[in-house]
């Protein structure tokens, strides 16, 4: 079984791909909602959350961890791997590797939660595999609650992601890394944008990918394979908000359970 | 002493006005900054979150709490008012009469976030003490995360603000609350594009004036009186937008010290 944690709906990008792209395995959603946004709190709240969703998962049966959210990943994934015995994977990684595949003037930007940016840590990765490349990152704090609110074709979205990515649009970055789990909502805005030759990275296909590669080199992780797969959903609060706006990221019907850490 | 919370730094806003209109007084604020943003959550946990915030404020030594936050005044006053046996105040009543004493043709405006305008608090309130009166109401789920990104003076800010107000200004009110403790902060941006013949109604001046009028008529209630005065600051979580947003809600500087709950 699967375990995926994000502090609310956004790692439900992560959920479709895993879904389109991992069909047959039994997936376990955990989403934050009651503490919901991560990404302008404190590393040192992150991990605190981090470690109880972790415990969660687990206790429900998971397998194999995997923190859905790139403001988590950037500060927990240490502490979860040292504390926890069992495969920990995180949405960082997948993007870095996606991105030195696919750029061509080293010249990388990204963008995240504030969280997340002051972290470091795509600057930390990328410089560490490839030390002549630039990296050009911008926190766009405002992007999370606009996805979650549903204000996808509104002209003010379009003005904040354009304000957002000016600074990276005049470095010329030829590669663009979502850093966040919400982003792959407004691609499309996001494309038009910073440029339309501009490559864009969502790490979630990538991350579904490592995880195949894991599941096939594992076959005895995971229960669920050959059986009807089955998918659940814990969140720790519901509000009629949360469920439009997940029903909308997932294209799917889901039953959502509310959960008290 | 006076205990005061809010979900983060929104009842700053009270603070403040308590500090100007309440010298001498000791006050004791909690924000819960781990779990912000309350208004996009739910009911059930608002009210558990009010529940632990106001054990920690009794714990510390308040003797009265003071409910900085219409969320949590919207669903947890009930609640609150039987499980604690001292002085609760809330900020929807304080507003309520602001409001009746000022509006002429009773078409009364009310903003706010998703839970206190789903509450439908400040209808039931109005309409208890002014059947005639006709209230409309709007959610304005965008103003908290912009107020608490700094985003004052910026044009997308003012293009939201202007379209939540929309609908309000074709009904032609005369007074509007501002039923968000964030919502001073950008109150003249408000006033702007509902209209400067609009009296806006903010309830932190009119709740320092009731408490004041308690603590006159209950001197045993604040040990603090004629002392100097000390105002204490703690938070679920400290991040460095929290205290640069907070340093200038406040105009004082101030002193967070973080806690768990």
């Amino acid at each position: 079984m699967i375990g995926i944690f994000d502090s609310g709906i956004g790692g439900l990008t992560v959920v479709k791909a895993f879904m389109d792209t991992l069909p047959g395995h039994d997936i376990l959603y955990f989403g934050d909602t009651a503490r919901t946004p991560y990404g302008t709190k404190s590393g040192r709240t992150v991990i605190e959350y981090s470690i109880q969703n972790t415990e969660f998962l687990i206790e429900k049966g998971a397998k194999i961890i995997v923190m859905a959210c790139n403001t988590a990943s950037s500060v927990a994934t240490e502490t979860l791997k040292k504390r926890f015995d069992l495969p920990i994977y995180e949405v960082i990684s997948p993007a870095v590797d996606l991105a030195l595949g696919q750029t061509k003037n080293n010249l990388i930007g990204v963008i995240g939660t504030r969280a997340t940016i002051e972290s470091g840590i795509y600057e930390k990765k990328i410089s560490g595999l490839r030390p002549e490349a630039r990296i050009h990152s911008a926190a766009c704090p405002l992007l999370v609650p606009l996805v979650e609110e549903g204000w996808i074709g509104r002209p003010e979205t379009r003005m904040i992601v354009k304000k957002y990515l000016h600074p990276l649009k005049v470095r010329q970055i030829d590669t663009l890394i979502l850093g966040c789990t919400h982003y792959p909502v407004i691609k499309s805005i996001i494309s038009r944008k910073i440029g339309k030759k501009v490559n864009i990275i969502d790490s979630s296909v990538a991350l579904a990918a490592q995880i195949r590669q894991f599941l096939a080199d594992n076959p005895q992780t995971d229960d669920g394979l050959g059986k009807n797969a089955t998918a659940s959903f814990y969140v720790s609060d519901i509000t009629r908000q949360f469920e439009k706006t997940a029903a909308s990221v997932i294209r799917r019907k889901i039953k959502l359970t509310r959960v008290d850490l």
